[in-house]
């Protein structure tokens, strides 16, 4: 595949195996390696797709750390871990770095099992700060590990989880360098004060007083560079204004730097690592997608594509049959929002993923940015709640983990009626498991007073959202995959749902299908390839996890053979909730064939959406054999199971 | 109960029905209300216990902000809810007062069901800020409320959450009043660099030049003050040095203030709500327990007491017959760690809660207090087990749900060996349902990898302990109940358990009852009434909810007419695991009759764990209820249930 493009000429970095080998480049030829990095990075992104402007912003950083610091003893920590390619590379992973994001392929991310020096994972924002600290207090009390060095984007660091680490790291005051990569955007343009103080910090600083930069500098300034005084003088700038905040909570400031000159990097680093006793925060700014200008000119500077064409950088994307669940939900949402002035949208810091870029272009005052804060959004909507308004509150399934308190605490408790819209429900594909949303129907049906959905195809998705503008007294959820529809006519408007009520899409005699959300079209597969074999299939919809169709699952327990449960999700979420009915009516006392079927326990790596599924054993063969092992046809169900493997 | 006690002499107070009728106060008077509103609070917690050094802290806050603001119409949002007790006196509740965490009385935090005047309930830390936020931009939309006003102390700001908040809400840049209370100390003594930063800026407010700080608080300066220059030039100290970063992030700081002082109080609060435009910071320094001798001079401040003597401040507790699990627990882990140096262990500011101020006092520097900062405790946590550590990390089940997403993303799919001891697992009584430890088991073990363990009794979490240390190839967590153990004699040293193995306490050849948690005390009394009526009782201790004891269940379910699984969490959790096995082993196709007793499907309010767990419906005759249900046998199951309800 990856032949079929030019790859470009790269003499140098043909001769790094490992970091060890960049030490005996002059800085002269780090500045070579780095363009030659990029090309091949611009090259690698071409034919996988991926996450491209991040790692384009992060060249440079990439080869002086991996110059200056001793990985894999030292620890490098990339944050989100979607700038990593380049560091992949660089370590021992560039012959495979054109399988990145694909099924047996490097992961898109940092991953611990990869390689030695992804000394943690990620996928998730904001969390290498703590990880970095775990290294550096573990080396504190005699753990054989060196310097830890974690590296967050200027996005990243509006998480409450980074301040945490912050505020502790310069309590406990040891040796950990934090490297601020200061894109003045994350995947949307960053929004918050935080943003706009940084921004304002790297405005200031050529107008500052030098000399009292240099009074604060003591103890950290560079050895003398032998660049000459100038570069000296740049790289001072920021301390004066700089870092007020993140001396504040204990860090000595460095910055801010240009982040693409390595006669800048190198040095500060090396003196850095010479010098450092004590939490180090290093202010870098960057260019996402820098030196590729497809990137450089887009708006969310090449921040994920498909694969494209190196010289135009036009993507070849396959043109889509229907639109998007995402695009669906948006205007769903828009549509109700222009007869109902009382909801407003809350996004954390993915207003395009979650298709709310859509409803702020149409009502930019009622929609809302809190940046990459998803504990505090879902508050702030608890608040817009109880205040009156309507709030849907639009969060990848993976990342409203990060709220999940606050649903409990300050949602469920209080009975506020938050309207959750759950993208990425289910299995992702490229993006892998730090992605999947898979545990959002068992976190949330476990709730008292929630009413939790799952939609089983587009046109369903819009009545969810109608449904949950019309829920006032209580919370509600629905949850929908990622990508395209299944191309149903889309109704005009949404019409409410009637609160815990199903659908039978099909009747049959024998078995009886219970789908949650949108592996419904899998189950009529499945239905279909029964009812040739003499088992006629009842296909029902639950709509709802919660409340569940008490009367619906009753009837189908008792009217047929066999009862088999479908979910996107994990254990402990639909098809338990069924079971915790059916015991609790007496419904198993005198035997029910039911098979739960979920996602597997264990965490599935990234793939194509559909071997991801047939991975999880959530395909219609794999339905047919759950029916067939339920109704005791054994040999059948061996058969099936051999077929779904196919 | 209350009679037994004098009352205080109240006569202003006795004036006050609402709010409202502060504003017919002078100043003067207002200063007598606080003295008599502090008198009033230490005599009701006095006879019903609780939380007292937090609301003697805030007295004369609470009557400026009731003096000043306009409430209900204007939002009153107390952080964390537990310094409530004073406004719950001036706003209608005087007459409940001494039910004060009782059941069927007032709540010991706020609570919208309870009162117009608490328009947002609380229990865990740092959401005010996120809930005002969405009652401010409510009203920017034109919903009907007034101004919104957190109250937030020291300690509850280090958490993220608070942060995300602070700057969403300067990045919005609306009219927004956050009350930093300032106590120098949040329930232990606050940890990290905020905190500090908070200290140094208190210290240095003296010495600061004055024209400075003047030119910097223009168009917020207060009115001319009738008290004169001096106290207007003692509110402003603070503002040279003050609030950088909480300007930094786009608010206006002022402060800081003597708490405790309604001259500067008053002032202060009337001009910023007469002229802010934009989110205001308000720092203000008080003392937790203040008027309270013995509550000042205790460590924690009097921050949560039992039942107490008025003059003395001696507390009227039962003597107790067994240690706690929190001591068993931090007793066990330091013999643990006695002979593995790599054990650490890791509070999220419950030093005491958990019980390791004990593991500190022997190990201080083995121990971590990360400050309110649950996210970055789990993710620190990942960190030093990816260094080679054996990290503990002990949270109180309802606060572990802070850190959720981490325990996902940055420990289960990594299966990184971190240790969660799980206090305040199930119910805990007066503290109510923001507080219950519900869904720990549902939410860990759908995650793959994970190891969760429930402990029958004390003796058990001994072992469970060893049985933690001893993982090291993944993720586990082990729950135990508040309170006392059941009184077994401890072993000296933990055993490790056999992964996934439960245990038979008792043979029967009738019924089988799987208890997993201390409901199992619970199952043997059912037992023994079952057994009594000729249905002889299996009563096993599953020890595991995952992985499950395949062999065990189904050998249960094989060898008996009813199976009730018994656990003091939501749905979702071991019941629901137990029923997917089942069903996939086929065990429940010729039939099984099975009940699973989980929490029910509400909030249940606070009460004696006694009652509540009748309320529950956990209790021995739930229990025998239950498999009479199971049996068929309505008639008894009916009695039973009558007798339950006793």
């Amino acid at each position: 595949m990856s032949d079929t493009h030019d790859r470009p000429h790269t003499p140098l970095l043909d001769r790094v195996r490992t970091p060890a080998d960049l030490k005996s480049l002059t800085d002269a030829e780090l500045e070579r390696l780095a363009h030659e990095l990029r090309q091949e990075t611009i090259s690698a992104v071409s034919v996988t797709g991926g996450h491209l402007g991040a790692g384009l912003g992060v060249v440079e950083l990439t080869v002086a750390l991996h110059a200056v610091f001793d990985t894999p003893r030292d620890k490098l920590i990339w944050d989100v871990g979607h700038q990593c390619y380049p560091h992949k590379i660089l370590t021992g992973r560039r012959d495979r770095i054109r399988t990145l994001r694909m099924g047996g392929g490097l992961s898109g991310f940092t991953k611990r099992a990869e390689s030695e020096y992804d000394p943690f994972g990620a996928g998730h924002s904001s969390t290498s700060i703590s990880a970095a600290l775990g290294f550096a207090m573990a080396r504190e009390m005699g753990a054989d590990t060196g310097d830890a060095i974690a590296v967050i984007g200027d996005g990243a660091m509006s998480a409450g989880m980074a301040f945490e680490a912050l505020n502790n790291a310069g309590h406990l005051g040891r040796r950990l360098f934090v490297i601020l990569n200061d894109n003045e955007m994350s995947i949307a343009p960053p929004v918050g004060a935080l943003s706009s103080y940084l921004s304002r910090l790297y405005a200031e600083a050529p107008f500052q007083d030098l000399r009292a930069a240099a009074k604060q500098a003591v103890g950290l300034l560079p050895e003398p560079f032998r660049e000459g005084a100038r570069r000296a003088k740049e790289m001072l700038k920021g301390m004066a204004v700089g870092g007020t905040l993140f001396e504040e909570l204990g860090f000595s400031y460095i910055g801010p730097l240009d982040g693409h000159d390595l006669r800048q990097l190198l040095p500060v680093l090396r003196t850095a690592r010479a010098r450092a006793d004590g939490p180090v925060l290093i202010h870098v700014v960057t260019q996402k997608g820098k030196g590729f200008a497809p990137a450089e000119n887009a708006p969310d500077k090449g921040h994920a594509r498909g694969k494209f064409d190196v010289v135009t950088g036009e993507q070849k994307k396959a043109p889509s049959n229907a639109p998007s669940y995402t695009k669906v939900f948006a205007r769903a949402l828009i549509d109700e929002a222009e007869r109902d002035p009382k909801i407003v949208a809350v996004t954390a810091a993915m207003p395009d993923g979650t298709g709310l870029d859509l409803f702020a272009g149409r009502f930019p005052d009622r929609c809302f940015d809190v940046g990459i804060a998803e504990q505090h959004a879902v508050t702030f909507c608890a608040g817009l709640a109880a205040a009156g308004m309507r709030p849907f509150c639009a969060i990848y399934s993976t990342f409203l983990q990060r709220g999940y308190d606050q649903v409990v605490h300050d949602v469920a408790v209080q009975r506020l009626p938050v309207r959750f819209a759950i993208d990425r429900a289910g299995l992702v594909g490229a993006d892998g498991p730090t992605h999947a949303g898979a545990f959002d129907v068992a976190f949330l049906s476990n709730l008292p007073g929630f009413v939790v959905m799952a939609a089983a195809d587009e046109a369903e998705l819009v009545h969810m959202v109608a449904t949950a503008r019309a829920l006032d007294d209580r919370p509600s959820a629905f949850r929908y995959p990622r990508g395209e529809g299944v191309g149903v006519e889309l109704p005009l408007h949404g019409a409410p749902l009637e609160i815990g009520r199903g659908r039978v899409v099909k009747e049959g005699g024998r078995v009886a299908l219970l789908s949650l959300g949108a592996r419904l079209a899998e189950c009529l597969r499945a239905a279909e390839e029964l009812d040739a074999m003499g088992l006629p299939c009842t296909v029902a919809d639950a709509r709802f996890a919660k409340p569940l169709d008490r009367e619906l699952i009753l009837r189908l327990a008792r009217e047929h053979a066999a009862l088999i449960t479908v979910e996107e999700g994990a254990t402990g979420g639909f098809g338990a909730h069924v079971l915790h009915l059916l015991a609790a009516e007496g419904a198993l006392d005198r035997g029910l064939r039911i098979r739960t079927l979920t996602l597997p326990d264990r965490f599935i790596d990234q793939d194509s959406p559909e071997r991801m599924y047939d991975a999880a054993g959530l395909t219609a063969p794999h339905i047919v054999s759950a029916a067939l092992g339920a109704l005791g046809r054994g040999d059948e169900a061996r058969a099936a199971a051999r077929a779904a493997g196919r």
